[in-house]
């Protein structure tokens, strides 16, 4: 009963008049990506996920994966069917390197196509998600011989990846790591141990799933320092590169989760299982790193996609279903009760979700071509700069998308009524699909504790320094700007008090450290509600602009202004709240003796 | 996996040493809840919810109830054995009136095991609780002959009740109910519609089921004023009280829902049903607010009882999961890693919930009393203003208990990492039962336009005032006790906050009604974050008075301060940020014409 419609007229927005995408037509695949080509990509894949992707939403919650006797698992009706058009549309290598069959097209467009994806269908939308992840590690990290070996059947979808880092006695601190990998004196490795919580782990969907599996060589040092990554898959690859013998490797179970049912969440069992090193000895987390960094871009993603398609249903509802009458007299006379969405409560749930949606679209596109630029540009410094703000900026859109994500998920359900409890109505699933997007890749705290502990000290907090400045520079340079005073002017105060709370960060975690701790997850959304208004003030500048000019459609502008200005009123006022939290530092939250709770 | 323990010290130290209930012993029944009596409730209550409520939890939700083809409903495995453990104990009329049974004991002492009892097993206390919500409507609005048709058989457990009230068109709209009600000539009514949504509709438990139903007399005038109640029970009763033919009235499907799962969940099927008026004719609504009433507060309570089980196992799980090291240095050399409780982000989450559950309990006791004196005071203008207050406070603590027990349900699932998301730790179930209690006996939203559209205004808004009062005449005085200055000084600015914000409504509202409806999401949590500081103020003073005495635990007194620190820092000032919202008014919320949504 959900429905879903891509919005591309949103994304094509952002990209083109509020980011101006084509300013860097002079980076490597942008050339490809006129504006036509980028909007028949975004029409396909639109297509794509609303056809294929979306009718097979409710059917992989209700099924759910089933494993065998024999360790093979089945995905859900439909499924394997759904991943051959996927395959077919050349979706997998939309944005990767032509020289492994990849189209090369920028990263900010393959990621307006995971939104759409990841909004039609979360858990199928996963398998080519960690598949991209893997390919990503391998293209930095492995060797000649393992990027021919195992990319271009990656790229074509025939074969699939995974990535495996959790034990189940260690997810976060991964120091604690056990599984072992013991070198066979012929360049490979034996690999024995258990890993657990491993999205798209094993299924029925590819000839050969190429598994990243983080272990500790013999003799390794202790903790971090002694971990590497290896490619194992789930089948040799025979010398002419079909596939071979069974490795040992296999899916002990599979989980019992609150959601994302139609991916396959396994417990995978290493048995001398023969592998290849990809990097360096014991530097297996900085290979592992390129993999987190996009899929934690991609969880954010996520958050951001259940929270538009749950918008969209509740939108529908509301318009739909009568019950009581405005507060300031019946608006549908002819209908024996007017529908919920007169209620200014409706109201104000449905535009702190669209006010959200919106600009976290843009925001996510923005990083994603800074993103672009750190990987493609040839101006080294502003390539590294890039880079360190796409650091910074990556547990704020992790955390902050996907903390939101799932409270939009609830919201967009409560706009059902009792309807909203009943699964048939497809608003839990979104509910519980959304839940996971906070706790994988990195638990939300850890990323805060990510942005506070380690990114914003970075070379002296160069990539904090810059957005300060970015932000800052937008409000100055548009000082005499009539029409957006009321806008920056709330940016300003949101900006003041980021920076309010940097500063005290400064002044009181250094001796302490606990303060920053204490202050992170504060913090990351403070972050969080500036970079979103900055987005909004971005894109009431350029709605301003296209209503100037008389071009497009008027109404669309209007409700861009109009839900900016409801972002500033209604949202960006929990800056204040977030910094006096911070500013009382981690004495009360102490206090108690850990045997006294 | 999990675990629960009733807090029954803490409600020990609410009720004795904070509330000093013993001052009501004038009133009918407190003479009979002697402290000793209390405890030894308290302490069997909390071993009923320990050992019978709570083994059957999981099962429940994984059971789930079962309709077949003759329309009976199997509860879970258990479920039947349980409930006769509940009757034997005699737990059904703990508060009810003696006259038909019951012990006539406080409704504040009801409330204090209703919470254990929801921690312990929310979907299986719902059996009792909708029972003892149809004993109230009777009790309150039926004839003798219902009475003792009827009460006696539901104090012992006999039978149980349940609320008709939602249709498929109509929920939160009564005015637009369609089940229609047809007058024999004889007394009796035959009753004929479909209603939805009804919990306990049918199952294994009982020998009889007392459906309080809402319907509308052939002839009766449209809308709300034309809705009166009837009493249909699923076997008529013989005119020597014992059950016998089978009535019109059958389960037609059970819903497939996201959690509660060991309720059974019923669309039911009057067809030519018998059934008798309770009320006047055209009345119904008022007959039915008292069991509304009951629910609401029994639903709020919910919000804390799952706050509260979900807090103790993120406890236990914090204390037991060792990942990483402190940030201030290794707590625990021995082992391999620390206890993730040593990092302030786990912490902060934990003293969350904890600073809420323990102002939480106090708020809905505190208000319970205020129950006790409006049915049981001679004083009929003391009962009178304790009435309002009641009402005032009912959508607050169902509003505001139950958004923030699911938060912190989230919170405590958060805790987990990625075992939080699997079945088998049972945190997934918490967040999934808890979810309907912002939805039912009346979504929060409603709540919220009650408090503001309906209760703020009552009697020229005598209960707010008085509320108003209470707060600032405990901060006046103890302005000279140095120790709370801290505590009221947070205190007082959250107070003035919240009368700045009805200011507004009263300055605002009357000429845009739309302005209320816009600011009763943010106004119902200003409140409650109020009531929850005041209950923290109360308890500081309390806990400081017992150090000041040197008697009782010490370390449980500072908790209890130290907790109440957190609460006034970090909770608190949020009530800035809601002035704020609801300041901006309607205009930017309902900017966007509904066909352009």
């Amino acid at each position: 009963m959900p429905s879903y419609s891509a919005p591309i007229d949103d994304t094509l927005f952002i990209l083109n008049d509020v980011l101006k995408y084509e300013r860097f037509n002079n980076l490597p695949g942008f050339a490809d990506a006129s504006p036509d080509i980028v909007e028949a990509v975004l029409r396909e894949a639109g297509r794509v996920a609303e056809e294929v992707f979306f009718p097979l939403n409710q059917v992989g919650d209700q099924e759910g994966c089933v494993r065998h006797d024999d360790g093979s698992v089945t995905t859900p009706k439909g499924f394997k069917e759904g991943f051959e058009k996927y395959k077919e549309g050349g979706w997998m290598g939309l944005g990767f390197d032509p020289e492994y069959g990849g189209q090369g097209l920028p990263y900010v467009l393959h990621t307006a196509v995971s939104e759409y994806l990841s909004s039609a269908n979360m858990a199928f939308a996963m398998y080519p998600g960690l598949t991209q992840g893997a390919m990503a590690a391998i293209h930095v990290h492995g060797t000649d011989e393992q990027k021919q070996t195992y990319l271009p059947n990656m790229v074509e979808g025939i074969w699939t990846g995974t990535m495996n880092l959790t034990e189940p006695h260690c997810g976060t601190d991964l120091g604690l790591l056990r599984t072992k990998a013991v070198p066979q004196g012929d360049g490979t490795y034996k690999i024995t141990g258990q890993k657990i919580f491993i999205s798209a782990g094993e299924h029925d969907m590819s000839d050969n799933i190429i598994h990243l599996v983080l272990a500790r060589i013999e003799g390794a040092p202790e903790g971090v320092k002694g971990i590497s990554l290896f490619i194992v898959p789930k089948f040799a690859v025979n010398d002419d590169g079909s596939v071979g013998d069974a490795n040992g490797v296999s899916c002990g179970s599979i989980e019992e989760k609150m959601g994302i049912h139609g991916n396959s969440t396994c417990v995978m069992n290493y048995d001398d299982a023969v592998g290849t090193l990809v990097g360096e000895e014991n530097k297996g987390l900085k290979a592992m790193f390129i993999m987190m960094n996009e899929a934690r871009l991609g969880v954010g993603l996520q958050g951001l996609a259940i929270s538009e398609v749950a918008y969209q249903n509740a939108v529908t509802y509301a318009k739909e279903r009568i019950q009581g009458r405005s507060l300031s007299g019946a608006k549908h006379e002819d209908k024996k009760a007017d529908p919920i969405i007169v209620h200014p409560d409706v109201r104000r749930n449905l535009m702190t979700i669209r006010s959200f949606n919106e600009a976290g679209r843009a925001f996510i596109l923005w990083a994603a071509l800074k993103s672009d630029i750190a990987h493609r540009s040839e101006d080294k410094d502003d390539a590294a700069l890039n880079e360190e703000m796409m650091g910074l900026l990556t547990p704020v859109i992790k955390g902050v998308l996907t903390d939101k994500g799932f409270d939009h998920a609830v919201m967009a359900q409560q706009m059902y009524g009792g309807h909203g409890y009943i699964e048939e109505w497809g608003m839990s699933q979104y509910v519980r699909d959304a839940r996971i997007a906070m706790i994988y890749e990195g638990a939300n705290g850890i990323q805060a504790l990510d942005l506070v502990g380690r990114k914003l000290g970075m070379n002296g907090g160069r990539a904090v320094q810059a957005f300060f400045k970015e932000v800052g520079d937008f409000c100055q340079d548009n000082r005499e700007n009539e029409e957006l005073t009321f806008f920056t002017k709330h940016l300003k105060k949101g900006l003041n008090d980021l920076q309010a709370a940097t500063m005290w960060f400064v002044q009181n975690a250094m001796a302490k450290p606990e303060n920053a701790g204490a202050g992170s997850h504060d913090y990351m959304h403070l972050f969080g509600l500036v970079a979103l208004g900055y987005m909004w003030a971005l894109q009431t500048k350029a709605a301003q602009e296209k209503l100037a000019e008389g071009a497009g459609d008027k109404q669309y502008f209007d409700n861009k202004i109009a839900t900016s200005r409801f972002f500033f009123e209604r949202v960006m006022p929990e800056t204040s709240a977030h910094l006096a939290r911070i500013s009382t530092g981690a004495d009360s939250m102490m206090a108690i003796p850990e045997d006294a709770f």
